[in-house]
């Protein structure tokens, strides 16, 4: 059969599992709600049904594999396995250990990432940075992440690096709802735009997102619904976007004043959802602020797509790092 | 006598010169003002003079010295010795052979670097950066440059990293003579600060900031200008150096959260001219922009001081890179 390799991609809503052969092909695969209450002990029982459900999907056990790799939306000690500061999960405040957790249930070796940093991995290795000696990746979703690669590795810094969707473009402007005023992800990010357009609807302003949002089933603003309320031409919707463009552009912009890399890749849920169109919107949007606006770096879109996090966690198993 | 390396500073009002052994140990300086008519070749003959000034200082002449490094404020292509893209220089907008130009003078070997490159390569081998895996050097002066340290190397990008005065803090704030809009450098470049001073005495505000430059011989608000004026508690210096600051803290804010360095060393005629009062107000105006703000890295001063651009020159001759 061949080596068979587990990566997941535990998000606040759901938890995409894939199984991959040596070269990271696709062998199997498996989604599942993220539960919502009762802590990490529920959380960890999905996970592991969800890889169960993969490995069955790819015709082998989870003894067949040779490991899994975990991304996770939160702070990740990688040395001890321990996710903390997830606030998106239930229950993952406090450090817990959840490579044992998942290690000792599987019988396979656990080793865990940050979510936007094996995303990027994957497209280091095998998506649109394969070719890339430098390069950004912001991952626009219900936050903004990124992950910056230089000399073909990704920087950790002193272990918080990244946190461009951190970085202050408007002193005195919208505050994020940790308290930092200004940022580009309290412009840009699913969540704070939802609680606009929430603010909005209650000032009286019209707009079909919500609508769309109880016809898709769906309790929050996903990514699809935003892109389906675009299509319509909803202006608040077009308005919302509009700056969370902005925003991602002049933030985007700092990083490449500063750094000087050659690309921008543009993920996660929002940016895989509305692609290519989008990036180059980013990318012109991005011109009036970049010191040498004539050597702009293309902004271009994550090549894995929608599976890039649970493949890019796989490359965590027999990782130097 | 043993070895003896030349180091210039070519700055927009001085040349600053030092002649160093191989340990970078002091053995003769000389100083000399830029010449701002008549472009490269009056500026050439004032750098080889104060070549010949500090070589007479040391006890030495030009046939002694290993090398010249030379530090310039500019676009520089080190390979070919040129630079170009020099506004505050007379005649360097376009590109200039100036490696040849004074290596042919003084038959030595000339290697050209850019100005706050050097000066940030000399905090890492020989200043404040001695004993840090990574930092970032902000250069505090004219402008405002930086230089980003990553594992002990310099990173250049694709050759124009580095730019942290161009990056925008506040979107449609104030605008730098180039065009771009709410940078820091619009805020605290010392040149930007000097137009505003001037525009508020033009609207009728009071200050001693040109009293102090007339009794002071200078025709610009030099650093010692302001830290003067800011010592005689002049209002308009106060709130001009206040924004400065403010402004500077959000950018090494926004350059902490994306890279999470181990210290900002603060440099350049200004920062040099505050020293590390200035440099602990930075870094607690940094804190309300740090993502992880009990992670804040120390703020500190570039231990080489006035010398350190000359000094820093010297570490380019004999340099892998």
């Amino acid at each position: 059969m061949g080596e068979r390799i587990c990566g997941v991609d535990l998000g606040g809503t759901k938890i995409e599992v894939v199984v991959v052969n040596a070269e990271r092909k696709l062998r199997g695969q498996c989604r599942a709600a993220t539960p919502t209450e009762n802590g990490p002990d529920s959380i960890v029982g999905a996970i592991i049904a969800a890889i169960e459900g993969a490995c069955k999907d790819a015709g082998c056990t989870m003894r067949d594999l040779k490991g899994i790799g975990i991304g996770a939306p939160g702070a990740v000690d990688a040395a001890r396995g321990m996710l903390s500061l997830a606030p998106n999960l239930s229950g993952f405040a406090e450090p817990y250990p959840l490579a044992e957790a998942i290690g000792k249930a599987c019988g396979a070796r656990v080793r865990l990432g940050n979510d936007v940093g094996v995303a990027v991995l994957g497209e280091l290795e095998l998506g649109a940075g394969r070719k890339l000696d430098s390069f950004v990746g912001i991952w626009w979703g219900t936050g903004v992440g990124s992950g910056i690669v230089l000399h073909r590795e990704l920087w950790h810094g002193r272990g918080a690096a990244g946190e461009l969707g951190h970085t202050v473009i408007q002193r005195g402007g919208l505050a994020e709802p940790n308290g930092l005023v200004g940022t580009m992800e309290a412009y840009a990010g699913r969540r704070n735009m939802e609680t606009r357009a929430r603010e909005a609807v209650a000032a009286g302003r019209p707009t079909v997102l919500f609508d769309l949002m109880t016809e898709a089933g769906k309790d929050r603003l996903s990514s699809r619904v935003w892109a389906d309320a675009l299509a319509a031409g909803d202006a608040l919707a077009v308005e919302l976007i509009g700056e969370g463009v902005a925003a991602i552009a002049a933030a985007a912009a700092n990083v490449v004043n500063i750094l000087d890399v050659e690309a921008i890749i543009l993920g996660g849920g929002l940016g895989t959802r509305f692609g290519q169109p989008m990036a180059d919107r980013i990318g012109a949007a991005m011109r009036p602020y970049l010191f040498q606006a004539d050597k702009a770096p293309p902004v271009v879109t994550a090549g894995l797509g929608d599976l890039g996090g649970a493949i890019g966690a796989t490359l965590l198993v027999g990782a130097k790092r």
